[in-house]
């Protein structure tokens, strides 16, 4: 099974990874502008189509009054059709800091739903940890950071990075992981319980 | 009592309120490039100085391997001098968002330290609420976002604004509260258990 890969509004450097034919492609609202740019005919167009100005053909329109954002509404469909990797351009970078935020709780939505994201901005890649483990290859360069996401995050272990941590809590009221870096080996970030953001360089590719 | 003003090195586009006599003014690193702008003499200049590439006179200077951000610094001396209220410009925009992610947590930092802290960006600005309620004057206007920081915040009641929540659950899985809207009320976000992370427009002014 591919990915679901999701274009939205926000700003767009181009793809970090060719999409593949298995791939479920969807446009939410400004996100088809990126599609239509890259020659993409996305599987399914949607939003409240407040920010692209027009409804495409065979777009699924909602209302601007509406509990989902468009990056929400399409992480349901991919979920709907069983997808469990999330790749989501367009929702990193913009003027609005809101907007950015509430693309990082989806990926925490996603994660509470079995699945993984990865917000891919122009500098940046986003992604969220539950449960779970992050290896990042030993090739990886740059700056990584690691927080937080929701409710303390118990028994965090960090190897193979800059600084490393043994079994530690990491909250929401202490960014004790910012500025963390590769070193050329091989890294892994795992928390027993609760969520951790994990933001590092583009230019390393999504994983 | 005044405010404690710090500044740091992210995007600063100028003064939102005036600095008063009785405020305790700190140029964290890069920020004090902002406060020599400004013609402000800070009462403190620290931090590992890598933005600023020099050390100003009476800076008090730390490493660059620290837990502290230079923001986090700053913070624990305005709270060790007893101020309840912190105003903290180049923290919001720039290029990291690894960093903008850090000062939000350093917000939360302040009100688990019975503190409250605002982030002024260049269009938006951010404060969180715990355990408590934000009041916001029937003046202003554009887009108010409410998220939950940390673990699940319980009885949040939103009111006055365009969409309201009567004791409701927020998580950091579901950006419910994204794209609130001021209608000309004053509103009111309340949190009985738990913090909320708050960002309406820069226009309004800090509150």
């Amino acid at each position: 099974m591919g990915k679901c890969v999701i274009f939205c509004a926000g700003e767009f450097l181009g793809l970090a990874e060719p999409v593949g034919q298995e791939d479920l492609v969807i446009a939410a609202d400004g996100g088809y502008r990126y599609t239509t740019a890259l020659g993409i005919t996305p599987h399914i167009v949607l939003g409240d189509f407040d920010s692209l100005g027009f409804v495409p053909e065979n777009g699924q329109v909602f209302p601007v009054e509406k509990d989902d954002t468009d990056a929400m509404l399409a992480v349901r469909r991919g979920l709907e059709r069983g997808y469990k990797e999330f790749v989501l351009y367009g929702t990193l970078d913009g003027p609005r800091l809101d907007h950015t935020i509430a693309n990082l709780q989806t990926l925490q939505f996603l994660a509470d739903h079995g699945a993984t994201g990865f917000l891919v901005g122009c500098d940046q890649i986003a992604t969220v940890v539950c449960n779970g483990c992050l290896e990042l290859p030993a090739a990886y360069k740059g700056t990584v950071s690691v927080f937080c996401m929701g409710a303390d995050a118990h028994g965090v272990t960090i190897e193979g990075l800059k600084y490393t941590l043994q079994n530690g809590v990491l909250s929401a009221g202490f960014p004790l992981g910012v500025s963390n870096a590769f070193v050329g080996k091989s890294g892994k970030i795992s928390v027993d319980a609760g969520s951790l953001l994990v933001i590092y360089p583009r230019e390393n590719g999504i994983k």
